[in-house]
């Protein structure tokens, strides 16, 4: 291994700042049929993932994306059975769901293999539960899927997608939530990540104007720290056909497994948008 | 104004992270007898101030260090009076202490007025309370300017400085700390920005363990957002006496000021530490 750095740095045109990474070289990289995949060493963050140029996660800050993907919409599901993860070929959400005791089956439908093989070598701690029993892992079209899936069959559907551009544009608009809405349960939830709360408000809204014409009535953005996305600032955002998001708080204090983000307190703050984002929101 | 636009990237060497801005124009530059000091237009975040290099503020995203750095403290001491803000030239944590109507007296003492100067032209908007007659602007050395305060005279130290290194490096010891211990009464809080919770966690030990030797006994690390500083994910530690940190949360509900971030209900999630940063300080 060498002792030089590099730094690599990922404009984000739509919010006009940037991050980078010190990084000492390259791992790996693959041209799937779908988008370019490269794996970075770094100095500080462990390794890095970019799609198509775009930084998708790095070993050292991905634990607050993915803990803050699942934990929030299964500790308010009152009774989360079936899950559907829509992308999220790295596993880490799957992991996160799986360590859920209750969940009997967690379906993980990313379109690009590649993705997923990469994780395997580069990431090995997010593919820890790749085989269990309640794991199915789909390489396959995400909106198709969701499309066939049996009408009120599903408890959560999590949307652990890249940005709505290229692959995953398709998985932001009302027909994709049309197919999650008729899948999921009376009392299902939907999850979708949805960018930064600080500069990328207006695409919160419009995300939710698409799941309410898909029929979802109630929404709650919950907001993380995500250093190697846009802003450091993050957010999920939970949708339902009816009824709120109160949570089932004495479970999320008494959990079985460790998580180094997600706590109930953690949950609680995140339900309370700050005054901006509320007044953007109108909540 | 030209269109023509460039990107302008801070690298974090202890972080191993960067942070960028895409920025269309230099509007101002000074060498001060501290520092030198850069103000640039950005596309997206408004004017920025770099100060050798490093990025101290934007117009767009400020709110969040100034109301955190100043109001929980404020809503945690029972009756602030008396308020010292140490560094903070750009006047922007000045502004937010003044608007708790029971502060009567705030000094600000930054050992460069250059910082303030170029604050009152290209951030015109974090100087509003600059003339407010419970204002004192004091250019001279916060570090003797402690030392030298009576005893037992203040409520509220914040300590609004830039990072360890250079004209703040000795804002962050032990030595320091005395001075605020004895300048402040026996209910008095200490607040320092205490940077990043993922990253610099052993900073804010190693200054809580300063802090300790000065005699402050009890500690409290409130994170939240901060785009421009490295990570994205920032925060502000208080210290006391002894004593907690149970805020008037039915003051801050009923507050008669405006606020973009802070709230009772972000005070509230902000005192409860992530897993991982409770275990890392032993909380």
């Amino acid at each position: 291994m060498t002792t030089d750095t590099t730094w690599h740095y990922e404009n984000f045109e739509r919010a006009g700042s940037a991050i980078g990474y010190r990084i000492t070289r390259k791992l790996d990289e693959v041209q799937s049929p779908f988008q370019f995949i490269e794996i970075y060493e770094s100095t500080d963050w462990g390794n890095l993932m970019l799609i198509d140029g775009a930084m998708m996660l790095t070993t050292r800050d991905n634990f607050l994306y993915h803990e803050m993907m699942s934990h929030p919409a299964l500790f308010t599901h009152a009774n989360p059975k079936n899950v559907v993860i829509i992308g999220g070929g790295d596993c880490g959400t799957l992991r996160e769901v799986l360590k859920h005791k209750g969940v009997e089956k967690a379906v993980q439908c990313d379109i690009d293999e590649q993705v997923t093989r990469m994780a395997e070598k580069w990431f090995p701690e997010l593919c820890d539960s790749n085989n269990d029993p309640r794991a199915e892992l789909l390489f396959d079209d995400g909106i198709a899927y969701m499309a066939n899936c049996a009408p009120g069959s599903v408890d959560i559907v999590i949307v652990d997608s890249t940005d709505p551009v290229g692959p995953a544009e398709g998985l932001f608009n009302k027909a994709f939530y049309e197919s999650c809405f008729k899948a999921l349960k009376d009392d299902g939830i939907l999850v979708q990540q949805s960018e930064s709360p600080l500069v990328l408000l207006d695409l919160i809204k419009e995300m939710r104007g698409e799941m309410g014409k898909a029929g979802f009535t109630t929404f709650k953005t919950l907001p993380f720290p995500q250093p190697c996305y846009p802003t450091g600032w993050w957010s999920a955002t939970l949708a339902r056909k009816a009824g709120g998001f109160t949570f089932r708080e004495a479970d999320a204090r008494a959990k079985l497994f460790d998580s180094k983000y997600y706590s109930a307190d953690i949950h609680q703050g995140a339900l309370v948008a700050p005054p901006f984002v509320a007044a953007a929101l109108g909540e």
